[in-house]
Formats: C-alpha cells, structure tokens, sequence
C-alpha cells in the first residue's frame, strides 16, 4: 500500500490510483496542454529550473494561471522526487512529468458562445526511467526516416513550448515504422527542412562540425543545449541553420538530444547509414563528457540496467 | 445512486464517476484521439450512421483497430442513449461523445526505441445538451474572428477526421476573445482562405447562393451536409470554394454549422456587420426546414431552454 | 539483321543499333527533353493525334522547333509502327516512344555567354510492350505510398508536358521502394495535395464517384481522359478536385491509368488496404468497357502474356 | 585516328566515338544523372578529390553504387587527363566530366510494377575548355535576369548534387534570353530568394562584404569555396544570407563564380547596371589571388586564347 | 473658363483645376484608396450600379465611411457626366474615376501612438477616354509577359477590391517592358497560377471554352463579367480553374478584358504567339456581341478614333 | 504669409499651399513613390546621407531618374530646413519628407498599350514633429498586436525601400485597433515570422541579447542601425533571426525603432505585458545612450514638449 507512488494534483498529493483526470478537461478534449520531462542524475532533478522557466513559457502563451510560482512547483517537485525516489532500488532514476492544462470545459459543446475553461489542471507525477529499453539505442543507434507528414508550423502551434498536441508525431511515426519497424520519424517542415523527431531534438556532424536546425522549428531542447555546452568545452563548433534530408544522409554522425536517455547516436537516415552505420567517436565524446558532468557513466548506466522483475 | 449516467468504456458499461482515463493514454499524452459528437432529436440520435463512418475513416488513417464493428458501436451508442436519456427530464437532449485512442502509451519516453502504443481506448459517454446556452446565438448570432494563427494544414493533420490536437483552435479562440469577448475565431489556411471554427463550419450566402470552403481545409460537416441537402430542397445553390475574408465580410448572412445547435448565423466579421447585423431570412428559412425535417422546433427548443436547476 | 527495328533519328530511318545520342545532347545534359509514350492495340496506334498534339504543346512550351509538322511525325510515327511491328510475334503490342531534345548543347561550358543549343533531335523509335509484367498489376493491384520528396511545382517545370527531367520521381520511388518494395511513389504535391506517379495518373472512387486531381499538377494524361469519357457512358461522376492522402486511403477503390496498361486497380495506400484490398468492380467495369472500346480483351492479353522467349 | 580523345565507361577506355549511350540509360530516360565538371590549371586537375566527394554524396543520396572507389575514379581521370590532354596543343585546359546513372531502365514501360534500374552507367570524358569564348565575359561582364521560372526546391530535388534533370533552368534561360541575348537566369526561389544560375553560384559585393546565398537552394560550389578562402586571405567578409533582387540590383558588385572560367564580374541585374556597369575592382583582385594560386594569369588565358582553327 | 471639367470632391462640385489633394491625405500616404473607373457607351455610364457596389464592398472592407450612400454617389456621377460630357466633341465616351481614401493622415508620424485618419476623401472625375490609343490594341493584339515579381496575395492586400497600393503591378510592368517594350505583365500569383495585368482581367480560350482564372487571386471584373454573360449567350462554356502561363500559351486565343476598352485580344505570351498570333475568329464574336449590347461598334469607335487636336 | 513653409517640388520652392499633386500622378493613382522620413535633432538632420542613399536605392529598383544627385537633393533639403526651422518656436524639430514618384500617369487608361509614366515627381517637405504625441509611448509603452492581415512578401514588392503602397500596412492596424484602440499591427510574414510596423522596426531582448528579424522582410531601418550600434557600445549582442509571436511574448523587453521619435519600449504585445508590463532597464539604457550621441535628452524633450497653441 505505502508503495504507491505520489501524484501532485491542484494543491494535492495523492496516492497515483487517485489522480485520474476529468473527461472534459481540456487537456484531454483539446490537447491544450503544456508538459515538461525532467529526468534525475543519481536521484537529483537535472536542469529543473530550465525546463519549469519553459513550462512557464508556455504557460503565458496559452495564458494559463497555473496558481503557482516556479519555485512553489519547483519545491512541490523534489517532494515527489523524494516520496516516490524512496519506493525504487538503488540505481534507479525518475523521470517526472509536469503538465498544465486550462482546466476542465465547462461549456464543451457551447464554443460559439464563448465560454473558455476555468481552472487550470496542474500535475506533477514521476516514473522510474527505462533505463534498460535503451542498450539498443546505445549499441547499435536509432533509425530516423524523413516521413511525407510535415512538422505543424509555428504560425499554427509553437513548437518552442511543449505540448501535448502531437497526433502530427504520432502519425509521422506511424509512417516511420512501416518503413522500418526500428525507425522514428524526423519531421521536414513544410520548407523540406528537418526539424525533430517526436521526442528528440536531431544533430548532425560533418568534418568535425556539430549543425543543427535553427530555433525556428523547433523545440529549444534542454539536453540540446546541453550538447551544446559540451561542444563549447570540447572546441568543436556548434552551427545552426537550415538542413535538408541530403545533410543527415551524407553527415559523419548524427544524434537524437532529449531529456530520458541525453544523447543517441542516429545510424540510418532512410535506411542509408550514416558514416559507417555505426555510433561514431564523436557520440561516445559527447557522451563521455556528459557523463564526467553529472557524475554517471551514461553509458553504463543503460548497458547494465535490467527490466523490473515482474 | 441510480442517476449517474453510464460511460461506454474498452466494451463496459461503467457509472460515470468510475470511468477515469490513465494518465499516460495516448489520448491525453499526445492528443492522438479521433472522436465524434452526436446529438439526438427528441431522443433519437441523428445520423449516427454517418458519424461512426467518419470515426472510422480517422480510425483507419490513424491505424487504429478499436475492436468492434460499426454496428456493434451504434448498438453501444444506443444502448446508452436509452440508459442516459431515461435519467434526464423531459424535453431534454442528449450529447453523444465517442472517442478512441491508441491505448495507454507504454513506453512513453521510450519513443526513440520505437514500441508504439497498444490496446485502443474506446470510450462512449453522453451530457445533456446545453440548449439553454444558445439562446444568444439565435437572437444576437455569432461573432467571428481572423485570428493571425493559422489552421493545420492536412499534410501535418488532416481535418477531414475529428481529432482532439486541437491547440491550434484554442490559441486562435484565445486572440478571437480578446477582440471580442463574444468571439470565436474562423481560422484562415496558410494561404489566407477561411476555413472553419474550433467547432462548427463556416458558410455564407450572397445574392441568394450558399457558398462553403472546399473539402481540403475543413471537417465535412453532417450539419454542413444538411444544409446541402436542405439548399437542394429550397432550391438554393450551394457552391463550394476558396473563400476569403473579404467574402465573409461583405456576404448577406453568414452560418456556422455544427452538430449541437445545427446552424447559428453569424452576424459579426472582425467586428463588422454581416449585412444588416442581424439573423436573416435565409437563416430563418433553413432552421424551418431542418425543424420539420427532424420534428423539433429548433428556435423555440433553444428560446424555451432553461439551466438545470441547481 | 533484317530483323533489327527501325528508328527514326533526325530524318533518318536507322537501325536501331546505329542510332544512338551523342553525349553533349541537351536532353542527356539538361534532362530537356519532350518526350510521348503511345501504345498499339491490335498494332493500331492509339490516339496518336492527341499524343503528338501534347509532345508540341510541350515544343512550344520549349521553343524548340522539331522541324517537322505533327503530320509528318504522325506518317514517321506509322511507318516505324509498320516496319517494326512486322518483326513480332502475332499478338504483340508496340510502344512508341517520340522525345525532342534542343539537340547538342554546342556551349556546354559557356552558359554564362548565352549560346543556346541548335538542331533539334527528333527521335522515334519503338518496343514490344512487356505485357506478361502486368498480369501482378491486375490479379493483385498497385501499392501506391506517398514519399518525403514532393512533386516539382509548374512554376518551375509544367507537368502538363511529358518530360525527361524526372530526378524527382526516381528518387520519390527510391523512397517509395524501401517502404514497400512493390511499391510506387504517388507523389504530394508542396500543398500535400495527391498528384500523380512517375508513370501514371491517380484515380480515385468512392461512393459511385470517380475522383481525380485537378489539371494544374499532373499530366493531363490520355489514358485518364479515356477514363474520363468511359464514365460518362456508364453514367460515373468523374469529379476533379484537391484530394489528400486521407482520400486515397479512405476510397472505395483506386486506380492509376496510364498509357502502357491502361488501367490498374491500386489496392494499398501507405501500406492500408484500399476498401478490402482487392481489385474492385468498378474496375472491371472500367477495364471491360476500354476493352470494348479496343477491341481487345484488356486483362486477358495481360494475363495470357508471356516473356519473350530466350 | 591517333588524336581521337579517350571516353571512360564502366570500366573501359574507348575512343569518343565509340562511347555512346543506350536509350533506355535512365540517364537519358528520367535525368538521374549525378555529374560534376573540373577543369584542368597547366594541365593539372584541380580539387579533383572534392568534386568527386561531391559526387559520390549524390550517388549515396541516389543510392547507386558506381562500382568502384572515389580513388579509382580519381586514378581513371587522371589517366584520361594524361591521354587527352596530350592530343592538345600546347596552353590548352581540359574539362572534365564525370556522370553515373542508375544504368540501362530495364523496364521503362514497367514502373508500376516497380522494376528498377540495374547496373550503374559510368562515365568520364573530357574536353578542350573553350577559353576563347569568354573574352566577353571578363571585360563586358555577365548580365543576370530573374526570369519567371522558379528554382526547383530541395524537398523535390536538392541541389547540393550537381544533377542533369535541368529543364527548369533551361526553361529560365530561355527567358533570360528573350529578356536581353547576352543574359542568364539568375532564378529565384519559391520565396523570391536568389539562387544560382545554370551554371554557376551567385555571389554580390556591398561596402566591402561579398554576400552569398545561404546553401539550402545552391549548388556548394568548388568555385564558390575557392572565392571564400581568397576573401579569408584578402581580408574580405564572406557572409551567407538569403537575398533578393533588390540586393542584387544595389550592390557594388556581383558575380558568377564557376569551375569553367572560376570568376566573371556581373555587370547587368535585370537590365540595370551592377554600380557602375563595368568589372570592378573586387573582381579583379580575387581574380588576381586566384590566378596566383593557380599559377596561371586567368585574365590573360582567357583575353589571348583563340578559336581551334578550322 | 467654362470649358473646365467639373470635379466632385467631398461634397462640392469644383473645377478640376481646384481639386487637388493634401499632401498628408492617406490616399497619398499610404495608397490606401479605393477606386473604381467606368465608361460611357454613348455618353451613358455602363454598369454604374455594379462599379459603385464593389467600390462600397471595399469601402466596407477597410472600414471607411464615405458619407454618402450608393444612390447619393450615382447622382453626383450622372451630375458629372452630364456636365463634362457636353464639354467633348460629339462621338467622345468619358471615363469615370471615383476614389476614395481615409481622408487626411493626422497623425503621420504618430502611427505608434495610434491615431487614425479622419473624414473620408470622396472624389469623383471624369477623362475623355482615349479611344485612338487602342487601335494597335484590337488590330495588332496585346502582348504579355509574366514577370518575376509575384501578385499580392490576398491574405496582405485582397485583389476582390480596386486599389491604389498597385506597385507591385507597376515592378511588374517594368519588367515585361524590359522584356518587350509593348508588353504589360500578366502577374502570377505565389503558386505560379496565372492571375490579372495591372488594368485588366486575363481570360483564354481553347477548343471552344473560355477559361478564366478563379475568383481568389483578380478583381471580379465587371467586363469580365460582361464576357462571361455574352458567352452564355453564345453558347460558349466558361470555366473558372487555375491556369498556368503553360495554359496561356497553348491556348488558340487569349484576351485582356477591362472596361477601358471592353475587350482585346492578346497575341503574345512571353514572346511566343497566341494561336496564329492574331485576332482571333472567338475575340471577334464578342465583341461584335458586346457592340450590340450596347449599340456601339466597338470596334469601329477605336480604329476611327483619332487624337485630341492641338 | 511669409509664416508659410516652403515646399521643394520638382525644382522650385514653393509655399506649401501651392504645392498640390495633380490627381493622375503615378503616386496617387499606383502608390509607385518611394519616400524617406528624417528628423532633426537642435535642428540638424540626422543622418540625412543614410536617407537619402537608400531612397536611391528605391529609385533604381523602381527605374526613377529623379533628376538630381543625392547631394543636390541634401542640398535641397537643407535649404529647406533652414528656411521651414526658422519659423518655428525654439526647442522644434522638424521632419523631412522626401518623395519621388513617376510622375504623371500619362496614360491612365492605356496600361494594355503599354506607354508608362514620363518625368518624376520629386517633393520635399517639413512639418514640425509632434513629440507631444510620444510622451505615452514614452512612460507607458507601444502596444503591438499581430494581425491575420500579412506582410506583402518580397517577391511582390521589397521592403528595402520606403514605399507608400502601404494598404497592408493599413489593413493590419485597422485590426489592431479593433482589438486594442492603443495597438499598432505588428505584421506577420506568411510564415508566421515576426517583421515590422507600419512605421517602425521591432527589436526584443532576452537575457541580456537583442534580437531582429533578419533584413529579409524589413526595411534596414536607420533608427534600428542606431540601436545596434548603440548595442555595439554598451557591450549588448545585436543578434538578427527568424523570430516568432512566442518569442516577442516571452521577451524581457522589446522596442520599436523609427525615425520621429527613435526607440519606444514595447510593453504589451497580443494583450500580454512584455517582462513586467513597464518600459525596461534597456530602453532607459538606450534611450539614454541616443540621447547623449545627438546632445538632447530624449526622454525630456517628448515628456516636456507641448501641443502648439490654437
């Protein structure tokens, strides 16, 4: 019973078997919701204040009232991490979830009247990270495909907030994974230029340069600045701008950036390989400074991490 | 006790209070949710048939086997209708939501690796229609607005299937309110063409013709397709194409469509008068002959309407 | 050696072994080339006129000036189809394939100077069609998948002319193969509209309705101008309008048509079945009332067909 | 007989003449062709390694493999440069021409039923360049046109590989040429950007800066990157950015850069002379390091090299 | 003294010579007038009420009063017609200008702070219409060209509406005149789809049926709409759809329609000709049509027009 | 009357109420004028060399002989100056305003024949500033709204020059100011990127940065090259990007940059207060650097100056 980990619901924490949300609220009727993925290093929230400054960003965008400041939902954060850090074994990490919505719709059938939700819907949950899912992504690297969906454009829906309207990933995806049951999609935007996979920021290198699309199109990834700070220490320079398809399949290597596993290497861009097919010596760089600065090997960490029984 | 309506939920009929979604459903983690919004007239529920046929082309477009036939899903529909619509008094209507997802998201940050959801959520659920709320919009009629944000073009997300990523349409009611707090905002395509609202089809009429937006941009419309029919039988064309601001602003009446009030007519484009300011005749004419149609009075139904009490 | 066939290369009827292009030609240097492709039935050409009366208007479009008349080319056209012909097996069907290029790009290295290319070439030459390839293409039907790449627009090359700059579609189908190695690419348009393929036009049908992209970026193709007037006599709405990926997918049936084998049944899109993934009436009807038209048994000379011996 | 030149195709060394094409050479057939030009300085080639790069990114890009390694491709042109070379006269420079295609379209008529091509076409040959033909060039400058005809986007075709499915420039060009006879296109983007002409990169001066095109919709010329590190070693900003004819027209100087003749000044925009109509300064000092680099004075090549006589 | 022309101009009715305008009237400032041109046909203005509705339609549009209604505004024009029509020589026809800005920009450098313009400018004049300039025009045919710089698209500035921010038009013209000292430009929209010359709407004709571009992109011309009902009357087919300039120049003939000169037929397209490239046997048909309609030979008034003397 | 200013026009000096343009003049009747607006500071112009190089650069797009030199034309202006700052009370400024159009449309009518505009209109003229207007855009701030209307694209018409066809411009604060009476239109390119006002640049800073829309859709505002030479002193990175309306509400400050009253903080934008709602540290820190560059203390002049009397 104890076990159970804590949810953050409006003002509450309650156990997660009762944190269900409502049918009409808007988050779930609209997709009108603002989310965060935080992930812990050795149990500590890595970059909280980044990704809870870009909640808040969002937040404003959509002007949401979360009723809450950034350091109140910052302090109602690392009590979840510690309740619910408490029930997993040692060596374990949390990802936690933050998400707002405008609350329940109050008047869900009466939009031409006018009448706009009440409320927002603020939660907070965590969830131990698959550590184990990503040996596959680490040893032999993901699978991107360019798919003929295009990424929403930012005159439609901003992808420098995250959000929860993403049945454009979803459907990009599904048509990644018919090409190649491994693969993700990585978006073109409707210019032909790449943008982001659903879930990760893409990079690529070529002849000792790290290039990445420019801001415009995509989500301002916190593990991707992350890369880029690494790159500034190690000397190796970081360009964006424009990319095409043409770029990731004749780059040296290529990565995914996100928030759960930090950096993967990209091996196949429409089932062409990408350097030598394999992850290259720039990815284990990177990673290994990675590693050096949140005091894990990253890479270990994954390669020995085991499914929870059961 | 035995008040509480019923919820169709994944082949149960549940109390309402006891039909929660998971937290990580696809639905509300990436809003890749097709659903369908029926009404009843005097009990019954209006072309049913042809809502479960536009769920399951979403369905199919989106790849997702929800695990009963349409018949069996109108059998659900009415079974709950008939359970629902008992609980209400008379004079009431019902709401009919139906929406289904690809499952609970299992490996949600797990999306690099690939493992895509599994076992579609499929949800039937009922409310009484608000019809009390649109009195306004008979008398006054609509506002609308061009807001800057754009539509989602349909090589992101096809508007030709109902879905739930619907951010878009809430950022674009945002701008529409704050000009006019009466306002709901009529989307422009990337190309400055009006579309349609967050919930209803827009239409207009000039010189004793109906003019709608093509297919590409826009839901196909059941009320919209009642209104074809219904300007077939009066003998009034109706023509389909590019439309612009422009147009909506200098036409003699202009309607919104949609399956819970059928048709409202606008009466303000960005704060202009649509001809005189008023509802029209045509308006009046095509309510009248939807009412015989389906037997109801649709003006005095919404005139008559009254809150619930309490 | 008498049995070599014929080709006409500048005024000359050579054998074909002897006429080949010289390296500078524009149409292998530019990819500027207008080219027909027209088909025999019984050994008659069919609808030559209206081929030639395209390969001009693509001419003009060129300002190339074959140096002869459309009758002239009609009389070389017949004369080759005479000689050659003769040199099959009874049974046999031609292709005749017509392409004019500017000729040999005399400046190749000074474009920037201006100097243009002089002396067109004008070629005709011909090919028993390899009829026994397409007896899949009946029994189970195209696989059509909508590619990243999309279909060049007419502001930069016209697609109402054939022509030989077809970069795009080789690549589209490059993608397409990988998806599915049956597969063909049907290419979107830069609006995600449906086109058409790289050797054929892109039919549609749903509810007793034929649908087709409009005229402004495909080949106003023969075949499916045939298809048109066929409709017409079986009393089958040929309509033509923007149509999107969740069309095709959500068609009743769908077909390409195109010069060599008149008309398939394409029966996946993006890897879906189209209705229940099987050749559909509505093409047998189509396909019994060309045959008719012909005077040949359409599906049965595909599917009696066999390779050329040796 | 001797002095015929040597023509390398798929693996052998044949006098020109006996190095033709096959019709159905998908080279010819749809323009999938991959090729660069490099010429010779005194005899030697230059930056052979870099085009050939680039040519084996568009073969990866075109997933043909060309069957050998870009060092024996370096090793087969040199040994073509040797022979042909020797059969000039002295102060003679050659051009060398390298494209592969997917090989002979076995089933041109077949598409629909997917067959590819097989068997990569291989082919290097070269030329005399013909000096004499742009004395005009470098002291009445090149003139530029923006014609109506748009630059094909990279999401059909990306022009980062040199490829001959050029109609669209040719199509440009013959606008250019009704505009004024000594003009070339200077073709614009689907978003009026400056592009590239035909056969060259586009390059414009300002207060002392050389602008360039950004490389999403050009050709990354060898040229252009030679302009680049002389303006490094003159201490010229070099600064990519999109432009439009308005810059064009108002710069200071203007330029075509190009493997043929490496660097002309454009003199005319549109009609409109570049400042003050003639080669400027900045033209010939870059011309000046260049000729310095290559140990050949380029201007007085060009001024005092005559016609082949006969 | 008496022979001046009469000048309305915001109320009053004064001679030309004191009809100027203020140097800070928005008109000037900004373009921001509307602006209709109609013509007498034996001194009767033709289609008064129409030019004066679409000149309200864009009044509506940019939210000005004029002060006066539709009838007051005709009144006034058949005042002006009256009295500078007896001024002309027997055989004149006049042209009507009427515009109308926001009056007077108070506030020209105050944009930030907000303030608009004030009291509307309504101005009424009239010119004999130059009648001996269109001789060329209906012997010898317009010629047009389509320029690099693209049509407005309506989602900046709405072409349903005659305006005055025309310079878009007048860069374009001076291209086609570069192009062909007697050209005027036929601008294409952003897509690359024909849509109208700066003065009048573009329409062609092709085996029997005239095509016309679709509302979106070109004023709905009233001459346009007079062609269109004469083909009705002659059992013409008209057809709206996009065209591109590949339709323009394979058209059998082409035409300009505007009320200055009703109808001309135009004989070149970017150089190449219309059909024989001469006026052709439809282009007669209506206007000897037109001629009836409105009891002048229209093409008799133009070929026997001559110069004002002196 | 000798208290009358004096109007350069064409080569006169003329008192201002003999200045009027004639009603057919190619600025009236096109909007084909390009203009400049400078200012004084104690009386001298700014940067007046800056101005009036790029009105010529106007002038050569628009293919305009003005018929004096750039420094003729200062000349003049200075002339003018002095003899309009003379009649004004101590502690004025003046605004310059130069304009040049075609001139006089000869043939109004007769645009299809092709004959075009002859002998420019060249004016300059003064008006003292209105800086009492600007004292709340000073304590209060600029309120910018993005409207649907969109920026004309610079393949239609270039931003790089000061041109008066500004009906968008218009069309964009008219839907501004239905939204907030003190809003000015902050235009959208049709990518959704921020551009400009109708009368001024738009800047934005976040954390310590100021960032602009690149120079493609804007005009190089002289007041936005002070503000980022200012930056350049004070040690702030100017950094030009795509920006988009998420960026502009999630700034810490932002500023409008125009020649009367030079830099204005921004303080709402869509309705959302800009950092805190209240004119920033940065804008007083610029502010106060301009001020001491041109030795008059901005902020007082405008909070100090007062209406003129009667």
């Amino acid at each position: 019973m104890e076990t159970e980990p804590l949810v953050y619901l409006n003002g509450a924490f309650l156990p997660a078997s009762r944190a269900g949300l409502k049918v009409y609220d808007a988050g779930i009727v609209l997709g009108a919701t603002v989310t965060e993925f935080t992930r812990t290093f050795r149990g500590v929230p890595f970059r909280l204040e980044e990704h809870l400054a870009r909640l808040y960003r969002g937040l404003k965008y959509l002007r949401i009232d979360p009723g809450l400041t950034p350091s109140d939902m910052a302090a109602a954060t690392l009590r979840l991490v510690e309740a619910n850090g408490a029930l997993l074994p040692p060596g374990s990490e949390l990802g936690i979830i933050h998400f707002v919505t405008p609350g329940e719709f109050r008047a869900y059938v009466g939009s031409a009247g006018g009448a706009g939700p009440e409320g927002a819907t603020v939660c907070i949950h965590t969830m131990p990270l698959p550590l184990y899912l990503w040996s596959g992504l680490f040893r032999i690297g993901a699978h991107v495909v360019t798919p003929s969906i295009r990424h929403v454009p930012p005159q439609c829906i901003d992808p420098k907030m995250k959000y929860r309207s993403r049945l454009h990933y979803y459907l990009a995806d599904l048509e990644a994974r018919e090409w190649d049951p491994r693969a993700v999609a990585l978006l073109l935007d409707l210019d032909g230029n790449l943008t982001e996979t659903g879930g990760a920021n893409f990079l690529l290198a070529r002849e000792g340069t790290v290039y990445s699309p420019g801001p415009r199109n995509i989500l301002p990834g916190i593990s991707r600045q992350v890369v880029r700070e690494l790159c500034g220490e190690l000397g190796i320079p970081f360009v964006e701008r424009d990319l095409q398809p043409f770029d990731a399949i004749n780059s040296d290597e290529a990565f995914l950036s996100t928030t759960p596993y930090c950096l993967a290497p990209v091996t196949r861009v429409n089932g062409l390989p990408v350097g030598d097919g394999k992850p290259g010596p720039l990815f284990h760089r990177l990673l290994a400074a990675w590693s050096e600065r949140v005091g894990v090997d990253l890479l270990r960490q994954v390669l020995e991490a085991r499914p929870p029984s059961g």
